[in-house]
């Protein structure tokens, strides 16, 4: 291992301008800089896969949230998976793959406060760990199951239903013997869910949130409510709910911004009389429920009842764009870049 | 035990027409009628005290609400204390004293279903049965201990502080070891929750809910919220809720109408990044639970950490005017009626 084998520059996508709302390739710049030797207790990650997610929105926000938002000039936050290169820690061997918070760079001299969970290639392909068996997944399973906790026969809806933790919920619901049922933003999505992910039914909800729509879908009413998108979606769904129906708030993806407040219906009777449970979810909260939790994600995924799908994307200047994406709702499956 | 104890005529009060929003004395009327005998499995019950609550607006408005509506022309549902005049219910004795669903009435033909706890005279004042140790005290205490959850040296902030049910949960939440911040309309309230009440500072929100006061009220922010009015306080109280905060939806006292919906401020990203927790309680969930509450809140009496104040009047005439009334604010502790 000599410097020669490491390249002399660390290509990065950093913060250039605060967006207030939805991120878009105009608010990145490339900043390549000299890559950094590991220095005492620190190792060399390269990147190998950088992950798109919808979250990624809220760190780059000045508005307040559950993370400092990433500085101007800055690279720009986001999880990865890599290899370690070089290492100063002793705790840490070179040839380990590492999942953290890399950031959307080659390099990344890193300690071990950045790694959320050493990965087992063996457990299946090293993308994965990125998505089903990264955050993607384990947000899925502690947010429906702590939370939600669904029994069986209940009905669970999901929104949106095919997205990267949507998808994995509405497997994971029916894996535990609920109705399952889901909104999603294209047709083609409506069939995936059916057909990939374990939903008894699903609807295009840009085709109409209608009451009748919405009963047909759920005509036992709705027991718990995954919610990644707040806004309309969720004004036409909060009427349907059962009594002792929870809501789990995982994410806002539909409303693009926050300052000031938009209104919305006044929810306070609702919550009374139907003794409903709103509570808000984040996985960084729960990190050290990650091993056994993708453990049974793993075990699942052999035997066939959780499948995933990815949508990758080659080279580092793509992840602006893929951002912006999702948002669309564009992508098909969880969005990653490869390098 | 002979028929001519008992008065020919059972004075009632009936629901005459129907309120969209706060019930007022000419939403009702009296109808006597002539006083029926108890069947087989029936006891007849005089009523003691009769119980006012702010609950009792849902119960005669007609929109979707926990209970179904009170018909027109039927006697105004109301919790009552009571004594057993004549029983051929061979499991209720002429003399117990019963806490239950008698009504605006001087008599009411009653069976089991109908009670919701047998009475102890030794425990306390007869009027107590329909206030701290009746509905009240049991949803003070349950509502802030099995939603709120409250640990020692949290802040929980109540609305509203003074009253029937706010002026138990200040107590019970002071005696849990937490700082006890309450909301209340009017100088004289403020002075009482924190004379009588355990209250640790309390403000008048009439004279304004602008951020620096309540910053002032709670300067370590709200852990748990316990929401008996909804409307503009809750507005101005959420953005003050700590990281895991809990909201207890107890009450929508300060909306008139749900129909339709009035807007507020959209809270699907606080309940997100702040993982707050907003959930419904009503009390008749938990009447299982009744004996071993009581139990605990007359320990707390006889030893003085609670206390409770009684707003009575006289005569089952004052029963609608005085249900107006708790709306205004203007009862000074839980508004009872005597016969």
């Amino acid at each position: 291992m000599t410097a020669a084998l490491h390249p002399l520059t660390n290509r990065r996508i950093v913060l250039a301008v605060r967006p207030s709302g939805v991120p878009q390739p105009e608010h990145f710049r490339r900043d390549d800089q000299p890559l950094g030797e590991p220095g005492e207790g620190e190792f060399l990650v390269r990147n190998l896969y950088l992950s798109v997610d919808p979250a990624q929105r809220g760190w780059v926000n000045a508005s307040a949230n559950y993370a400092d938002p990433v500085p101007l000039g800055a690279v720009m936050r986001a999880l990865a998976v890599g290899i370690v290169e070089r290492s100063r820690d002793p705790r840490m061997s070179v040839g380990q793959h590492v999942y953290g918070w890399f950031g959307w760079q080659d390099y990344c001299v890193a300690t071990e406060k950045l790694v959320i969970a050493r990965v087992d290639p063996a457990l299946g392909p090293l993308s994965a760990a990125v998505g089903i068996f990264g955050i993607t997944g384990v947000t899925a399973y502690l947010a429906l199951t702590e939370i939600g906790r669904p029994q069986g026969g209940e009905t669970v809806l999901v929104s949106t239903a095919a997205g990267a933790v949507g998808s994995v919920v509405g497997q994971i619901a029916r894996r535990l013997g609920c109705q399952v049922a889901g909104l999603t933003g294209a047709d083609d999505k409506v069939e995936q869910c059916v057909a990939e992910f374990g939903y008894h039914a699903a609807l295009n909800y840009r085709r109409g949130l209608e009451r009748e729509r919405l009963q047909a879908l759920c005509p036992r009413g709705i027991d718990v409510f995954f919610d990644n998108t707040s806004g309309a979606i969720a004004d036409a769904v909060w009427p349907h709910m059962n009594m002792r129906g929870r809501i789990i708030q995982c994410g806002t993806a539909a409303i693009a911004a926050w300052d000031p407040p938009p209104q919305a219906p006044r929810r306070e009777r609702e919550v009374l009389t139907k003794r409903l449970r709103h509570e808000g979810f984040i996985i960084f909260d729960h990190l050290a429920r990650f091993p056994q939790v993708i453990a049974q994600l793993c075990a699942w995924n052999r035997e066939g009842t959780i499948r995933y799908r990815e949508d990758i994307e080659e080279g580092l200047d793509r992840a602006p764009a893929a951002l912006a994406e999702i948002y669309r709702g564009e992508n098909r499956g969880k969005k990653l870049i490869r390098l």
